[in-house]
């Protein structure tokens, strides 16, 4: 690799790097550049993006915080949705070679626990043990260890995928977030061509669900929502129908374009307290739920009905099974279009700005992405 | 097949049967002997338990009243845990002979609907459909199709098991309700030798399922309830551990035998609203609960869990992929003691009295057993 | 339904079959219009295509004849890949309507075995037991129920998929075809997007495994054949590399293109003896293969490779898990352009002809499609 | 951990271990202790098994060499099937302590490739790659790294399984074998109660898969071998039939066992070249066979069988799924009784005797176990 005047590149000492002081507190500072361990490289972050998760953790604490209870990491880099070039390689690394382009995957279970062992790297059951004192080997990038709000970061290799050469940088830090999509697919058992799909909620995740499961043949897909606008973008992303619950029941509307079957599968992608009660109503006996979407509220649920109509539900976090890889296909296929999502682009100076871009919608924000350095 | 005086065995005419009323009254009346149709046999029947859902059914009507709204079949016969004989082939029946001592299964598909079609024949798309000039071909036994609380009872070949010989009437009639528990494990993934399972609810499904998992090898097998004596039946069908929660918080127990992790699996057979909440309490992140008792009321449930810790949750009803087959074998091997549950027995007259025992649990009747003809 | 003059439709009583005498003796005939019974319709039929199994039937005798030596049925109406319109429901039929245009499906499971009732119905144990004193229920039209080479045939409603209003007839006779492909890629596991699959045999199931794999994401579509003009079908449908096995070693070919890894999934459909040995030497480590070839002759095969790199081999028959309609969803979208692989149409009188173009490939025929009645 | 004497256990720097030198020279010599890196603990080993593996190892040389063409390894030491005791943690180990007495399994996947991470360790893409200048961090005991004929050994943690207390030494080595046979079950689906099932060859694995397959509930499980002595241990192992293939076709016996249907599953356990075409004779329509013998020469197949029947085939390798865990929960309960199968037990000095032992069978040896250190 070398730079535009045909220099050998030199990975520099430190870095600039965003960090989170107390919950809230973003802070521009200097850190050093990590050093790639074995099995990892390091990566020129190019592009982030924001996502609800990262909003969740510089609002409340990352979650080493908020749930588990671990004393609070002061000097934390938030930010897991990033594309970068590889530039150093750890020990005995050949899976990637300096200057490729990568997009980064969340989740680099621990290997150790039975979860791990069992390919359930996202279930890890060590999740959030690699500071304090404990080092059992897990990262979640901007969840647990540093993020991509910053010049450099270390990945193992285990969590990169190839960028595909016809996607731009702000195209490809959404990659990974259509790779939660395709993780939802999956789990509902990926056989979908031809069936019929409901996702509730047009944020970033559900609209890239519609995507992929258009791309992968369901039909209809159907989506939900309360704003016309991002309905009609859910359209364009491959949605047969949309319903705006604001005028129509999300069930009764489900019923009459499934002709009184209901669907086949649902993904809430929502976060309403109230989407896995829908869900419920909206497959038809034996089907199935995933839930994507972070309810932010209890909710009274008739636990019964999930045994009267055989239905299965699953909660999932991440993007397992290497559903980013496949993900990456479809986009560099053309098969989903993600830069429909993506409203607005900052500098890394502007990382607070972008932030609240993205946390109230401003100008209707879907996706806001940061460009780190310039993809040299 | 011949009577005990060695004369050929003649199919009456009539029979003697309990039907239905209005919900709650149950009268004894006669009734055409069915014939066997297609893929069907006439079952002369030995004996048959009440379980929950007769109770259900007696007290509020057949789910045909109580779900779909159809009108009530006044002259409908309940009751689907039973054991017989096998009478009379319908045609190209070989499946099964004359004489052959068998139990029956609830579910017999349309074999139709896209559910049917895949395998799940108790998610039956066109459940209920047989009656009031619907005919689509499904049947469920003491549901929606004359049940076995009668002398004779007509029955699908795919619904029929063996009874192995060396188990009695009373026990056999519990071979169904083993099905069921098996059917939870296997909804689990059915790989649970060496694995920890919780099952909340020492009803009759309960206990079977400690039994069942026991013999899978599951360890440790942990059983929660509220009345000590059940607990103490839990320890002799295989529990490792029983928890009173009237005494102990069922959750805390679970993590305190279990070193702090949780369970693997959960097993929901308490009917208890807080079943769901306190399962996902229960597994660690990636576990799995399977929902088979009817939650009585709605609760207050925080949906946000599944997601945060990649929970699935599984409604089931009945005993698909064929279980009960699966379950029969175990209780044929003595792996599975079901006589343990097996509290009274009652004869054909006593059915009203039978069915107060086994509503109110008197003398805390677990099954209460109903013997139709005598076993010649 | 009404006739062009706007009568309505009168179902006759007879009509023009073609019937196989003794093997290679097919006949044209008058034939009884059959009558649909329960859970069946009674099919106008449009189009129908030759496939090799039709091929070998006309050749050998129909499989009652050449695997169980049950005795040959005269009067046999061979053909499965047909489109048509229901002309006439049997009773309780409500899931289609006179007038609705179908697709048919090969198998109907018999329904009481324990194959069919686990959703296998490819795979059903009473295969062939329709005649000559036995009836379980099992069709596999054309193979040992009356086929499509007629006017008419009556289908059970669980056989027949919706015919996509912007298909033609000639294309629709293919969608069968595409959910055999359809049905291959279910067994590997279903989840292709990004995954790399070799294809062997440029035939038309081969053909169509590359059109749906590539819909569904794979990358690379490797496919090895003999022929130029075949291998540069297979391009247009969507193969991303093609081999010609006279000129490269297909085991070379598949490492070079994969940088030595080696493919996750082969789908052999060459029927080439030698097509499981290749096969073994294409995927990597873990991989999977499905054999929908039948291969024509015993071949030596070092078994001891399939333990050493832990390789699974599925065996599939027909077009199970409904993998039809979901076929039909992506031929419906323009994602499998199964119009690419129709090459010849006849008349009904000209059956012997099309036999011949079919089973000789002359003119490189892949399909040959005969027009049965006119699609009004 | 302490001495007979009270005293601290100290771990010394050098131990006694055994060495290949070119195939067939196994040599006593003294090797450093090795120290337990990250996720490792040291291992003090009690005693060891020789399995076939091994004998395949000493007489041909490790796997790197004779699959891989990696160099030789020359002062490698083999042996694979051992227990002993935790007597120092690498750091951040908490899920062993020094003194707890464990079983080792073979193979730590690399946990950076396509296999690794879906849980697939025993296909780790990286099989061998720890040496010459690999390091991508696979290790396989005795196959690829130090194995058990030796004092001390290092493993990861996830590699270990906690000794049953009431299991002796000898019986614990067999454990890890036992985990095979539980892993074919697995990948036949797991759910074989009450399912028929054939294993091929009673060596070893084979023996220990019927056991497994009993006390999960199979019925029948059927053994076939050549020598009678080998069948009755069947019988006592759990087999309700026993075939002498040299006075009956297995295939035979195995539909006059079956009343012709044939068998659900069949576990290949004989490395008989044969094996996997009686395999296909033996099961039934949709069926399902699982090698985990490695047939020893190539062998004529007709593979159109595998399509026209619709089955599918499993090779595997290793003890994948955690299936060892699971093994060791059947060993503790008594419901696999390993020790059937221990035959000789020889000491530390003895190895090339033992090894003589279980290569050519003397005194029809089955498992041959060398006592390392006492257990202390």
């Amino acid at each position: 690799m070398t730079t535009a005047h045909g220099q050998p590149f030199v990975v520099p000492k430190s870095m600039r790097a965003w960090v989170l002081d107390d919950p809230g507190q973003l802070r521009l500072t200097e850190k050093p550049v990590p050093a790639p361990g074995a099995a990892e490289v390091l990566v020129r972050i190019h592009a982030i993006a924001f996502c609800d998760g990262d909003i969740r953790i510089v609002t409340k604490g990352p979650p080493a915080l908020i749930e588990g209870g671990l004393p609070f990491n002061k000097n934390f880099t938030p930010g897991h949705e990033y594309v970068g070039t590889v530039v150093k390689l750890g020990p005995d690394v050949d899976e990637f070679a300096v200057g490729d382009r990568v997009v980064v995957e969340v989740h680099y279970g621990c290997g150790r626990c039975e979860r791990c062992r069992a390919g359930m790297y996202t279930s890890c059951l060590n999740y959030g043990m690699n500071y304090q004192g404990h080092n059992k080997g897990h990262r979640a990038n901007g969840f647990t260890t540093d993020g991509g709000f910053a010049e450099y970061a270390v990945n193992n290799v285990n969590t990169l995928v190839h960028a595909p050469d016809n996607v731009g940088d702000e195209e490809a830090t959404l990659i990974v977030t259509a790779g939660t999509a395709m993780y939802a697919l999956d789990t509902l058992g990926g056989l979908i061509a031809g069936q019929s799909v409901a996702v509730t909620g047009p944020g970033a995740i559900g609209l890239l669900t519609v995507a992929v499961a258009k791309a992968l043949g369901a039909k209809p897909v159907i989506l939900t929502g309360t704003r016309d606008a991002r309905l009609e973008l859910g359209k364009k992303m491959g949605a047969d129908h949309v319903v705006n619950i604001n005028t129509e029941n999300p069930v009764d509307a489900v019923k009459r374009l499934t002709h009184g079957k209901g669907v086949h599968y649902v993904v809430e992608a929502s976060g309403n307290p109230n989407g896995l009660n829908d869900g419920m109503d909206m497959v038809m006996r034996g089907g199935k739920i995933c839930l994507v979407g972070f309810a932010n509220a209890p909710v009274q649920v008739d636990v019964a009905k999930l045994v009267r109509n055989h239905i299965s539900v699953f909660g999932i976090r991440g993007e397992g099974r290497s559903a980013t890889h496949r993900a990456a296909a479809l986009v560099a296929e053309g098969r989903v279009n993600a830069k429909l999502i993506h409203t607005h682009t900052f500098g890394m100076d502007d990382v607070p700005t972008a932030f609240r871009y993205s946390r109230d919608r401003v100008e209707d924000a879907i996706k806001v992405v940061v460009k780190i350095n310039d993809n040299k």
